[in-house]
């Protein structure tokens, strides 16, 4: 499927409703809940999710926009939500992630970015040349991939309380 | 973690507005998309979980309620939904997910559902015995693990357009 970013900004919009409904008054056995040592909790991908709508699509996509000499990103803090996160409530980062989602949408319509924008390249520490295009087709995959990843975390959740069934469940076992 | 129908509930009773936020007005592109031959799309999981809701979870459990001789399961049909489904638009099968799912929770509350029932058997047609507890956590968990495949089929379909960030999200690739 081609990016399209009247299709990708119907879904990016939908996230910050999608992490609601999931999540918001769940009790923290099911919000603190995780896969093991070293994997993250539905919390922690929340605060994941708002570190990226401070500090990765935006903040990428103007650095592309400007075109100017320095175009290389800043490398993506993937633990900077075990530090902003803290002594936060689960309400607050749903609230705080739907009011920085809604900011970056508006950013992103006022753009009225052109097939010739959406071409424009910055670069990647890793892998070098990246297109605004891949960018945010990169922000709808990753949005999608965490709703994705909670869904798994909280099935593993009853690993055992299924029974015979985890034979049916693949994704317990994942 | 141990069965709590309390915490059960309160997933289950969200599923039908998780599978709203994240589907409902999206376009084709989206909820017709799958993972290849042989798999399945936002549109017909939506639909295999209206036929869970018709014919698996409750009628098993009355079943095991009810604890008469005949206490074997129907066997569940995995692909009701490419019958039942047809002709139907996606947003009329959001609102019979809703439908269903509110009678059926309305169904488990009134029972007043004590560790006594939890403990009751039925025979699954390929496991055996099978207790009330695992049927109902099986629920919630098979309700999750289809919240993360919608995910998941939706995270591939912008496998090519991420471009070199596929090596960051290996769910495009699972």
């Amino acid at each position: 499927m081609d990016f399209n970013l009247i299709d990708a900004t119907n879904v990016l919009k939908r996230t910050p409703r999608v992490l609601r409904a999931m999540l918001d008054g769940l009790s923290p056995e099911w919000t603190d809940a995780n896969e093991g040592p070293d994997t993250w909790s539905p919390f922690v991908i929340v605060g994941h999710l708002i570190h990226g709508e401070r500090t990765d699509w935006i903040p990428r996509a103007q650095l592309i926009l400007a075109q100017g000499t320095a175009r290389r990103f800043e490398p993506y803090d993937r633990f900077a939500q075990f530090r902003e996160s803290h002594g936060k409530s689960l309400a607050e980062l749903l609230d705080e992630f739907e009011r920085l989602r809604a900011a970056n949408l508006a950013a992103l319509a006022e753009w009225r970015l052109t097939d010739r924008h959406l071409n424009l390249e910055g670069e990647h520490p890793a892998f070098g040349p990246v297109s605004l295009r891949q960018l945010l087709a990169t922000w709808v995959a990753h949005d999608v991939s965490h709703v994705a990843q909670i869904g798994r975390v909280m099935a593993k959740q009853y690993r055992e309380a299924v029974g015979p069934w985890r034979a049916y469940l693949p994704i317990v076992d994942r």
